[in-house]
């Protein structure tokens, strides 16, 4: 039986734009396991309901649940052992771990500059309970969030300088092929294009360089989702 | 015959305090190498131009004259193959190249908090090259350099949230054992404890609490060297 991901979806069910999520189907393609996406709202808690929780990812893998990105990382690499590692081994396995958390803070530098664009690519169901749940963790409006996101560019920026520094010498975090350890950050700058036309990178930057080679990756799999191309 | 290391020390000959040299001063431990360390000084250029340029760490072994941290760990690691791994195996050193990188940046972003005090722990015949060097570099004195580091601390200590992140998880950047990836960032904290009495992390980071860790690796190499025990 094939693995089942549960996947965040806009209005446009294809718009697939979680940065967790998206660290899983790179790391599914790149172990080489099909896998049906789900559609899901940020509202539709029931269905993911066994995993005993209320965010995406979630694979189920016939009887079994499994949330949250990082172990569902690990799941696949200890369940298919033969297939292509995405850490590249134990020690590899735990210098990724870092990554994961780079990753996750990421996710939180860069909502400053996408958060009202969100709103546009949801699902008309999710769009209060976006609003609402981001208003009160931000404590302010969305639009007051998002207003001073030109000022933030530079700093925001400057900050991936140990990324552009490793980018220049290598080309991919991972080495000569990627690892889990790109998606994990990878996932930060996907979700962003597939939410906002905002140009978080500058077109000369290592780090954009590095983002459109994983676009390319696994046969375009991430630049053939919905996503604003300019960003 | 013995690796020998030219190591940066202040007036105080077992004074050491290069970021980069402490990297491979903890690779050397973790392989179990014998080392004769050099005390160096920055205006020493005579001393090491053998290397091809004027910084250090640099490493001798025998007619072979190495440069650069991150050269020399991939140095020692071929060239002692049987040895415990710094890297912990081909993956690993690829996925340690953007730790290294992060102690560059870290050098940069403690560098406004530690560059006065470097001053008074300087041997006398560097004092007047570091000021004028350094100011040049910084674009001002290096007085007004530090002034405001009280209010870059908590920014500062925001930065470090993925290594905050993952030191929650593991003990260890490599797991539970420390690697390279380990040293390359200890280096830029050790600096710091060695020049500057200023307290850069809180009692209770868990930062510290590793930094502290790789304190007491390989017997407390870094513990027993000169530095300001509350920084």
């Amino acid at each position: 039986m094939a693995l089942r991901l549960y996947d965040l979806a806009g209005a446009d069910p294809q718009r697939r734009f979680s940065p967790y999520c998206w660290r899983i189907r790179m790391a599914l393609a790149h172990k080489e396991l099909p896998v049906e996406t789900i559609p899901w709202r940020f509202t539709e808690k029931d269905a993911i309901a066994p995993s005993g929780q209320g965010r995406v990812p979630v694979l189920v893998d016939g009887e079994r649940w499994i949330a949250d990105s990082w172990p569902i990382a690990n799941y696949l690499e200890d369940a298919h052992e033969a297939r292509p590692s995405v850490f590249g081994g134990p020690s590899g396995r735990r210098l990724s771990r870092f990554y994961s958390c780079l990753g996750d803070t990421l996710v939180l530098a860069i909502f400053p500059f996408v958060a009202l664009d969100i709103l546009d690519v949801l699902h008309e169901k999710d769009r209060e309970y976006f609003r609402k749940t981001r208003e009160e963790r931000v404590g302010t409006t969305l639009e007051a969030f998002v207003a001073d996101r030109e000022q933030r560019l530079p700093p925001f920026r400057a900050s991936l300088a140990p990324l552009r520094l490793t980018l220049k010498e290598q080309p991919f975090l991972g080495g000569e092929r990627p690892l889990y350890a790109d998606y994990a950050v990878f996932g930060a700058f996907q979700w962003a294009r597939c939410v906002s036309p905002f140009a978080l990178l500058a077109e000369d930057d290592p780090v954009r360089s590095w983002r459109d080679r994983l676009l390319d990756a696994f046969g375009g799999l991430a630049r053939g989702a919905p996503a604003f191309d300019k960003a």
